[in-house]
């Protein structure tokens, strides 16, 4: 089978112990994470050929992060090598009303800093069926974005299938500069996945009836949604995740997607969280193993969010779940007993 | 008061940390464990003079699994020494809908591979009352069920009362080879203890309206199993725990005991999980406690549940709480306030 | 801004890992706590100044109390040096059925030997405008609680608001020695902070409809209590917490607080459990920090109820938020989602 | 074979990790060791039965004490139940020019509070053969003095050996207490174990030429002392310990019996230091082993010196090797080369 | 450049903490680890390509193996799948005079219960010019001695270098099963490696002058042992590694290359260990390194020497530094400087 | 007595576990040091009042930063708050010949990218005797070599003493640009504390017998440099360690002052080391204290260096030792016994 290519940055991971507070740390998780290197550990846990493209230092760091990619079989090669440092997040778990927090310490990272010869997409998309991204990588910087643009063009014409997760992130861009660029890779989207915050912090589409912050969601009027943003781009299909926030402990968790004029809508997981950093990267990669394998538009959403509903389960951003489990998940098995 | 004696395997558990996944783990927790010395040790807890009965290798491991009885109070006089090595299980801890897993590496083990004259019964059962294991000791291998028959037997001979919790495991044995050689050990037994998929998987006898794949139980039916069951073998008292699996960290939980014709029913506990691998057997530890003390059958099903209960919030195969504890939920202090 | 001062015990906090069990500790953690520090610590979080007045000995652990303290910003200025040792508690946490555990080792403490010489209280409240305390500081001793006695007299004729948590503890101090001494305190306290345990126990007001051990609470007869309380006392405000205790880890939390009349009662949480202990103390600092900065009543206490909120998701007995998180959850957002 | 009684305090020891000082400490290590426990656990690990005779606390603290002794297989059964507090010690590890530091919280644990009637030694030493205690146990309190001394009138009455280590402790009592009460009991023991420290300490017989701090020790000087010291007391053997401390991580070790006029001198080890807290009462051990076995004096202080050798490199206070272990180091293997 | 193929066994590595012995673990260290797997990790960190062979389970411990192997960049496309079980080895770490303790738990293994059709040596070797193994492959039983020698065979029709090292294991095999096997083995091998006793364990050369207990070696009877070897068998080199061992904390080590009746003999390093498990296997590492490059023989074994006593500073089985780091240790920049 | 006053960066440290590498590391220690707050917290613990400048982020990372500081004592008023980032740096320990490893990141912190306004130097130096910073700090950048400049100028002008530890850094910039700042800042210098590669470094100084790598130092040589270095600026003292590194586990330690032409030479210390990091800091520290408190200059030497040589024994880049324990190793006691 063909590979997938996915491309952004893969940061070092700081996380605090248990619920600790980043005043309280004494010690701090190592870990290599970050959106699309998430997406590409998950395909390859699915049994896929992965190849993941990024620009990471020359040093312990930029080694480590692509170790970790290499330890669950993701394809390093095409990693450049070379710039100041990797860029670095640090994450805090919340729990019950206390949120989660993220700190970014990305600035001026390799791949921030990166330039367009880093990268040879010709040679990079050669065996490849389908290249995706997310909203974070364009927000990296202009030199990024239009790195991203060169190859959307490149995958097009070489026949790649070209998926976004919009990701849209605050701290890195504003929405105008967001909604500028993301329209313009739009034209070379052919599946957009998104929530509803970033359908309308990026492109501007929102309903009035849903409040996201507590958790209520319509489910009808995603479909207005969905269909107006794919009147408004050639996307040839949309995939929303909907997220309900009971608790930073609960939420309730399910998907949609659209495609051919068609809805087609998941079940509703209720999930006790053990960390939901990584859920949405979880359901692209189930959403894009089940396309590239070819199942019916029900199993792919089905798939998807049967996956992102496990991921939650799993600690760090990696959705550390087999194909199979997904699939005992889908076929009615979500009790929880021990397998033994 | 005369001690009881329980006969079975007990293990090197390694588990992984929190909630992290066997391919994660880069430390693991070493404890000992198994079934019929988690019975053991909750006794001892409760105040029973215990005596455990086993094979272990003559190394660090076979040493420190009897040094960690001995640390509960329960005696290894009888521990025969040799063998190979020490059965080991991996555990990994489930969350939400994903389930926990046990890997078992318990083959060739010194109790596997034990032989008759390793054990003399006649003086095991000296100032014993009682005589316990689970289906998971004849499971190890022919000579080890053969040895549980000579177990029996003898027990019987001597006057000592004989409890097995029925724990099918099918990755030890075939349902098959289970109903034959469980039927014959049945003749001996007075108290059998059993979950409704033991009863099915064991005996045969299931009913057709209970879906414990979604825990959802028609407490009504089990009425019926029990009655089949004592209609079918000679137990003098049937005790049956009852699961509804909300989810790897939500589980209700009950048991009723039927003894005489009669049904006693306990209170249906709502858990939140901290641990559930040894839950039967701390029900299996209550229930013979309250037996051996002579309590009213009620206080019996009553004192088993609610141990049991307790054990789901304790780390660990083990039921580190003491009669007090049970107690004190027994008489509806259950709202986990802080005791200071 | 003038200062608040509080008085007290801090102790050595040993507990142990996760939900273990005292019994299976191998590991302990090691914290500096105590409800008077908890609360002055919690104010400086919110960023008053805060002056914390104690006794420790002249070792390691001494040392190590204050330097936990002045990390957070409180001024130890005051904290008398000498005696024999520092007071110890240990600490297990409870989980579903099975509730927390304290266990005290603070007898013959450096504070609970203190002598009258060892604070000038004229000193300490200079630039002080208020002064805290907790039922806990006078059940050290009789010498302590005259201490406090002596404080409150000095507080008062400096024209210092004073606040009390009764606190009651059953393990320092007999509900006579606590009626008797409490009443005597009472006079010169401004506001009374409780729960309703602690009224009934300590001043012997209850009301029958209520059943504290299941959690279920019929709120308006607080408003009964509270008015009788008022009445017996020259209280200015009586604030009432209510906890509904669903399980170890499920709690249902409110408050209310009464003035010149009036009731003003905040939201009801729900809340999972990260760490229970130290919630009180957290009321207490969120309180005073309302009042200090002449919020308006209904503002106060729900400022104060969602400090103590968010308290329970904190690893440890202090409250490590800002006001601007508590500020957050007065303001609807309380659904945990990710900050970044 | 008889067994061996020892009698003194166990304690929770709480040390901090690797080289951390107390003042960095956010978790320490939980164990339950004291000198007589010591040297009970290493009798029992070479195979002798023991008894451990002490008083603990009616809590988990007491019951983690006396379950970490089972483990090891060291009877428990004449431990006396009650008093209000388990003692404490605090240790921190040294490391080259920085000395360890301990820090004692034991006033008012339930052994120093114990009476006379909380033991029957006429029981206790029914099946004895040996008594050993350290000059730590009556320096506990004249009541446990008096205990000790009524312990060893019975235990010569019975015929049992007596054997006591001096271990001076300064912070427990002065050298003129120490003089006057180990004097009275000097009557009953027949052999002495010391430092030269301890007997300068305690019997005030030192030689001029050593220079202890500085670790230089001028070997032939020993003698002269132990002659002194035999001749002063009517003990039948007096063993003297010799370290020489090059830093906190670098010591010599050796030791010297003095019995019927003759000497009995040790290899001089060099030993790298991992833990030297408990290593004096590893040494008891082993000389009681020897001595209880009919060794031959000159393998007696071999076998003690080494065993205490090997102490140095365990973690605890416990000597956890194996008589096999320590013959194997007398029998001049010790180069530590990996046993695979 | 062509790729460096290694067989043999990868095993899941449980290690205590620090210097914990066994008997106290209440956690330990995950690591998959085995000689020739150590061999692959450390070339692959000096940049070759190489490809490690061996045969593993389908269950997470087989699949974390190969992700450990992955991480470091060794291909693992040639790891046959089935069989029960993962072997495991226990290590506790020594220190001083306590030796380090290694407990085997590998019988049933997947690759020792391996058949010959497992594996088509001839695939494997296409773009390889590198075969090593160890002794212990073939000790794992007759049919994966049967498959190493086909390996040999195909190994030496398609041109490609094999090289050994001994690595006798007494717990696996007897002197004369080794000496058989290895001897057939032997026609085939162009390079040895081997210590001493190795060298006197399975070909029964010795010289007498030598005390290897006591790490006293009289360097010049090496090379008359390695003339010996020579004489032997068809070996084009023979390397061999001398270790002097102190203590279990330090030793001496030194090494010498002998070929074309030569000898080239390296510095001799004074370590202070810090895990000196897989220090061999750097060492053979470290020559096949400087053989496949064409370095001078002078170079090869500095290079392999220092490479070696590197990987005594380095946590776990694997030489975790890179060529450059070797070879500033080759430069004489051998005092431990902080690099910054 | 008046404050000292130190300025510099302070950074989040992240270090890996024991004897990890970075390429290894699954969770690191979080620590918040930097040569200038070393120094300050060293003096804090002698009982100096001190007053540390910097610059820090308004975010977690910035307080918990200045946390550690006041937990020590240090004064924070005058750190000022905004910027983007806290710098890093990482630290891995190395062993025997393995180097520690150093990687910073620390470019574009709020300190780097400070503005002169950021500081009132003349509110600063209210109430302060004593301004010191080191090389480190005007390395950091033009705008803060001028801040340095201004600071060191008003510092005069207000009668201050001006120390400066030389601190070359060659990951910060070129001799070259060392030589011309570091020239200029020296006018201003009163006393210059550095080691010979320093002097070497900064100031082209140095002599041809001493061979640094390899940790021979012919100390007389060290005199000649001290005084062409008090020849060629105003220094009115100068103080040179001296580390002969035998290993990373090994080293000997001395230094010297020079003042009106006279040399004061400390002992030399053979230290087992535990973490060198910080160990220049805490000799500039005890130089400082024993200089503000008038003692004779052996004396100071004899302090500040025994003071660095019990930094090698503490973890972290703190020097946790307070006076008396510094006074007890000059005063001869450092063989390491244990203090109980």
């Amino acid at each position: 089978m063909k590979k997938v290519v996915t491309f952004g940055e893969i940061m070092l991971k700081l996380s605090t112990l248990d619920h600790q507070r980043f005043i309280q740390a004494s010690q701090m998780n190592v870990e290599y994470a970050g959106a699309e290197a998430n997406v590409a550990v998950s395909l390859a846990n699915f049994g896929l050929p992965v190849s993941y493209v990024t620009k990471v230092p020359e040093n312990d760091f930029g080694q480590a992060a692509c170790n970790t990619l290499k330890a669950y079989g993701v394809d390093t090669n095409f990693v450049a090598k070379g710039g100041d440092r990797l860029g670095i997040y640090f994450a805090e778990k919340g729990a019950s009303q206390r949120p989660s927090k993220v700190v970014y310490d990305r600035k001026n990272s390799a791949i921030a800093t990166a330039e367009a010869d880093d990268f040879n997409w010709r040679t990079i998309f050669e065996d490849a069926q389908w290249f995706h991204f997310t909203g974070i990588t364009p927000a990296l910087g202009p030199n990024v974005a239009e790195i991203c643009l060169q190859a959307c063009k490149q995958a097009k014409k070489m026949g790649l299938t070209v998926s976004c997760d919009l990701n849209y992130r605050s701290k890195l861009w504003s929405r105008e500069d967001a909604r500028q660029t993301m329209s313009r890779l739009a034209e070379y989207i052919d599946i957009c996945i998104a929530n509803e915050s970033d359908i309308s912090d990026v492109f501007g589409i929102a309903s009035e009836q849903n409040d996201i912050e507590h958790g209520k969601l319509d489910v009808e009027t995603y479909d207005a949604i969905a269909a107006e943003l794919m009147g408004k781009f050639p996307f040839r299909m949309v995939a929303i995740t909907k997220r309900e926030s009971l608790s930073a402990d609960d939420n309730n968790w399910s998907a949609s997607l659209y495609m051919r004029g068609e809805c087609f809508h998941s079940r509703r997981y209720h999930i006790h969280i053990v960390d939901r950093i990584g859920s949405g990267d979880s359901f692209a990669a189930g959403l894009i193993f089940g396309l590239v394998n070819g199942y019916e538009p029900q199993r792919v959403i089905d798939f998807a969010t049967a996956a992102s509903c496990l991921k939650h389960s799993v600690e760090g951003d990696f959705n550390l779940v087999s194909k199979a489990e997904v699939e005992s998940l889908v076929n009615n098995n979500y009790t929880g007993r021990i397998q033994r």
